[in-house]
């Protein structure tokens, strides 16, 4: 195994309740949102993907990162967005996460760590 | 709330070990993977996005659903592949992660289960 291999990581899933539907319409705020969550870990974000549901609904969308990604689902109708952030290697996800929550500002939110990688290395 | 809205849901995330490594290097076979099982679980792909990070390395992606997400991360040099299953509404996960169960075929693997979604519906 070459040791640059780093399929190890944290991966965050993370619900926030009670944000404001303003921050969960727009395509281009949010990419802009995962993409600095993103650089506050580190990451290299590879690309950017969204989808709008249309109208007054919610989006769907991933930053593909060089050390995993970042998806977010957004329903403003009810003021819940469910996000996750899997990072490998040395990078620390807590500190996309931090963002996230503080650009989002949730009334709520429940936060899941869940250790990923192989038993191999 | 709406009677459609529904974001609830079970995010999967499984650990695959000792995969063939000729399986986890080309993106036109892993999307079409990542597409079969999406429709093992009756979800609609809205796009598929895939980096492949070159040589012997293995590759990025991720369906994005009209019910949340399916995402990639393959390591052949080490028989790794990290993967998340995420839908929201009616639809079972565990029917596209026993597709790939199936046609990737692990020596190993470690499966999690997480409930997602808004305690306001």
């Amino acid at each position: 195994v070459p040791a640059d291999v780093n399929a190890n990581g944290l991966h965050i899933l993370a619900d926030f309740q009670g944000v404001a539907p303003s921050l969960l319409k727009n395509v281009t705020t949010l990419e802009q949102t995962l993409r600095e969550a993103a650089a506050c870990s580190g990451a290299t974000v590879l690309s950017c993907h969204f989808h709008h549901f249309g109208g007054g609904l919610g989006v769907t969308g991933v930053a593909l990162l060089a050390e995993s990604h970042i998806s977010i689902h957004t329903w403003p109708e009810i003021e819940f967005v469910a996000l996750d952030v899997y990072m490998c290697g040395r990078l620390d996800p807590t500190l996309a996460i931090g963002y996230l929550l503080r650009k989002l500002a949730p009334t709520e939110h429940e936060i899941k760590y869940i250790v990923r990688g192989s038993k191999t290395i």
